[in-house]
């Protein structure tokens, strides 16, 4: 299997699909559609998008009807790398090798323009297709939790506070797992939900996304420290200037990819009973985790 | 009727619902679910609500029905303010006479909180009850409009970017329609809509609520010129410090208060199917409308 020409093609559905849900640039009032689109169209991976399709398809769904769950499930993930970058938050000036969105468009339109996104998620989320076993009371309610305050916020709150003061390997787990690891299994498990999976599916599915989520965070740490700006398309070494609480910085890099090693075959290993099913799960872990660390 | 004991009957029944919806300000993280809490509890009149379950009541539904989504517009009612009051949106230090989110937890929290309390909204909603004509997607989906990116948002963005600027009478029409009238037609639909309301009874709410958010949106322009920051519990006059575009600024206060005269009554009159029905609407209309302005 070619990944790289799967990964363009499930791309370009996803960005077509978030490109329908948006409204248009020229929508009144332009500027908070201009700056929706613009962070949303910077080039992003779309890595829980395709998180959710491969897992759909593994469970022997169809891409078209767990699509709307992959577009909302971005909106979030975009809303919150704009809100991140506030001067008030991280104060990062680039993101995916460009200007942030509020370098772009100033400050409040920012604040606007992730609060629509994060608005926005819902409504797309409303076109879901609910299936025999997973109604849209569950899963609209399963989106706000992972986006709420005990989970992505949580991680983003612990995140900040842990930033200049001393941080354990418990306190550096509960962030990963909330801001990173608690979205990535959501998509999955919409990914499965969206196929009618059975109940030890989704749990599968469940423990394949945090251990993938956790160890994608654990890398992400780890090449903050290892690699140059120009090739994360975004400011590097930023962690270590703002004090953040990483896996290089509390347990060193060594027992970091050696952690990053461990999750990664909790991910693989939790996929066993999809059998060749899961080929494009496993291929996709292989990508995003074994990137040089 | 006694009015006054009415509305804090129904702000006790909506603040102690709120408290159910809501983690407990200990959970970890403490600091966001404090801050949640702080702004959410902040003696709001808890307008937004209130309306909601009078116009089930008109529509002959039950409180408890129409619950969490009163609680869900409170909650988004109060995120929009929170992040309204930070320094690179309005401004504001003190909002219901006392400090704002931001002043207390700083800012960074406050953003986090907002998105909270946007993202919970969706969580609580998911508990309304769908009746035979009025399904959960149509609600969800129209929750996440009213508070989208070309109503609730829009108003704002419109609002800031007239700072200053000249501004005319159809675009002042427009922020107010979409800053205040959309999601107070929201409150009131909702509660029809919670009571399997008919398509007649339905439209006659809408009519309502954009009448009553216009005029109450007016009454508060007037008031920011012509009353004390004591009385109103947030900074007068900082719309015309802040070169806002209010209805003074752009017909004068006589025009204003004809205007809101004539809303006022627009409000009343599409209430008129409801016979005996909506006294408790109309008493609201009066006691919001009848402010001295």
């Amino acid at each position: 299997m070619d990944l790289k020409a799967y990964l363009a093609t499930r791309q370009k559905e996803v960005d077509r699909a978030l490109d329908r849900f948006l409204p248009k640039a020229s929508t009144k009032p332009a500027t908070i559609h201009k700056a929706m689109r613009y962070s949303l169209f910077a080039g992003g991976k779309r890595l829980r998008p395709i998180l959710c399709l491969a897992a759909t398809e593994a469970c022997g769904g169809k891409i078209a009807t767990a699509l709307p769950l992959a577009c909302a499930l971005e909106c979030i993930h975009t809303y919150s790398l704009v809100h991140d970058d506030l001067p008030s938050m991280d104060n990062d000036d680039f993101r995916r090798g460009r200007a942030t969105c509020h370098k772009v468009f100033g400050d409040s339109i920012a604040i606007l323009a992730g609060d629509a996104l994060l608005t926005i998620a819902f409504e797309i989320a409303t076109n879901a297709t609910p299936t025999r076993r997973y109604n849209l009371r569950g899963i609209m309610s399963e989106l706000a939790v992972a986006a709420g305050s005990c989970k992505l916020i949580a991680g983003q709150v612990a995140d900040l506070e842990a930033e200049g003061r001393q941080t354990d390997r418990a306190q550096l787990r509960y962030i990963h797992e909330n801001k990173t690891a608690a979205i990535l299994a959501t998509s999955v498990r919409f990914g499965a939900m969206s196929a009618n999976a059975t109940a030890k599916q989704l749990g599968a599915m469940t423990k394949f996304g945090r251990a993938l989520g956790l160890a994608f965070q654990v890398i992400d740490d780890i090449l903050d420290v290892t690699q140059t700006s120009e090739k994360l398309g975004k400011s590097a070494g930023k962690d270590v200037a703002a004090k953040k609480a990483t896996y290089p910085a509390v347990v060193g890099l060594d027992q970091s990819r050696a952690e990053a090693r461990k999750l990664t075959r909790q991910a693989h290993d939790s996929l066993s009973g999809f059998g060749t099913k899961a080929e494009l799960l496993h291929a996709l872990a292989n990508y995003l985790l074994e990137r040089e660390y």
